[in-house]
């Protein structure tokens, strides 16, 4: 921690207003390069993961744990009241930090390994579903997640929590749709689409130890015709029932993801 | 359709005063042996997977398809403000129906398949996750999923809706974690239990064309003691990534049925 420590005893106060603009607006969050996450967990994901914490706002009355590792350039402490304006769970642990945004460039992520698999979501929407992808996606231990045209923030608090750390542990990437393909072109990748089709080879008969991209399209609409009109890799998932035509996306997401885990195996 | 149809337009009629309570209240439903489905896809899914319509509500302002195929015991013309007062979504399509329960006893379940694969889901809470299991579950065509000690009434429109059907294609029997232990035991299937311990073998290591039944615990607090202390198998999803350490249960669900099917399709 800072060695001050500011108390702050009122909701009106600038850095309390500040705290929930940026919580609230992606355009703030994107110009000061800071985001928000709430609760000790997560926080401490967070830092664990290196990410940097600008303001640190703890609350005792709530808190059952020391905060005393984690770092923040400022460091408040914050009456019940105001703790109660800014959290926006009931049981959020008494801790809210602004934390550094990480570069989400496509060209700055690093691929340690050299059999990269990745992951590729198309204009998600719902923020608990991109949440779910990345929870899947780090327990796998992906190098990377590319999210293009994105229709939600990824900032956004749910999609943050419902990843579980996964915003923390794995490198993001926005960009359109055009960057992600011409990268994986120009990077030799093995793309597979997931597209429910006749063409579509079933997913599991799929090579998929090779540097492989897996590319998801939204839940109401699949992929684009972006994706569909390149020479890409359909696959699918099988669905041998004759009543539901359609998998959640989070769950097609793991499905596929774990395929690529089982073979890189060896099993 | 029925040959008659009743005109209802007032808020404060008998038959509405009752669907609503139906929706609302899980003690009437289990009463009547009646469950409420909303909307013109989800009534015809329900029709098409040989459930029978008690009542059937429609609205003409709000209907884009003919429910003349869909038969039922009586059937009612209601009005734009008594439609609004029944129907939960805003696009709900212009039909509300009454329909009636099938068993959900596990005694009552019949298996077609030689070689069966069941899903047994231990006091599930959220209707969300149930739904998206049984949506998977559908989808992989097993032979039926076991609900033990429910925490949560399955006929609630939220897992119906996010089942997308498959609540209506699944033989689902609703039973104590006793009674499905003794029918698992007494029929010889392969029991696996998920569970994440250190003598978890993972889950793709095991031979799942045999009879076998995949057991899930809950997400909170996994499966309970009654399971582990039996002589079950335990498998687990491996998890590479330092960060994240368990996933979604519907995404479980998921991987664990597609590697079945996997296995199963001889690939």
């Amino acid at each position: 921690m800072a060695s001050q420590v500011l108390q702050i005893s009122s909701v009106a106060n600038e850095k309390i207003k500040h705290l929930i603009q940026l919580s609230r607006k992606s355009a703030l969050r994107e110009k000061e390069q800071l985001f928000v996450v709430e609760g000790y967990r997560e926080v401490n994901r967070a830092y664990q993961c290196g990410f940097a914490a600008h303001q640190l706002f703890y609350c005792p009355e709530f808190l059952n744990e020391s905060i005393h590792k984690i770092q923040a350039d400022q460091v408040y402490e914050v009456s019940a009241k105001v703790y109660e304006k800014i959290a926006y769970r009931q049981k959020s642990e008494g801790v809210v930090a602004t934390l550094k945004m990480r570069s989400n460039r496509l060209e700055d992520i690093s691929f340690s390994g050299s059999n990269p698999l990745i992951l590729v979501i198309e204009s998600p929407e719902k923020p608990g579903n991109i949440g779910a992808l990345l929870r899947t996606a780090s327990a796998v231990d992906i190098d990377a997640v590319i999210v293009t045209d994105a229709r939600t923030n990824i900032y956004n608090a749910n999609c943050i929590r419902a990843s579980l750390g996964g915003f923390f542990a794995l490198p993001i990437a926005l960009c359109s749709n055009e960057e992600a393909i011409s990268f994986l072109k120009s990077n030799h990748y093995q793309v597979l689409t997931a597209l429910i089709d006749d063409d579509s080879t079933e997913y599991h008969l799929k090579d998929l130890t090779k540097p492989t991209a897996i590319v998801l399209g939204t839940e109401a609409e699949g992929l684009s015709r972006t994706w569909q009109q390149e020479s890409f890799q359909p696959i699918q998932l099988p669905m041998p029932g004759k009543v539901v035509d359609s998998l959640n996306l989070s769950v097609s997401g793991g499905i596929l993801m774990y395929e690529a885990l089982r073979q890189r195996s060896g099993s």
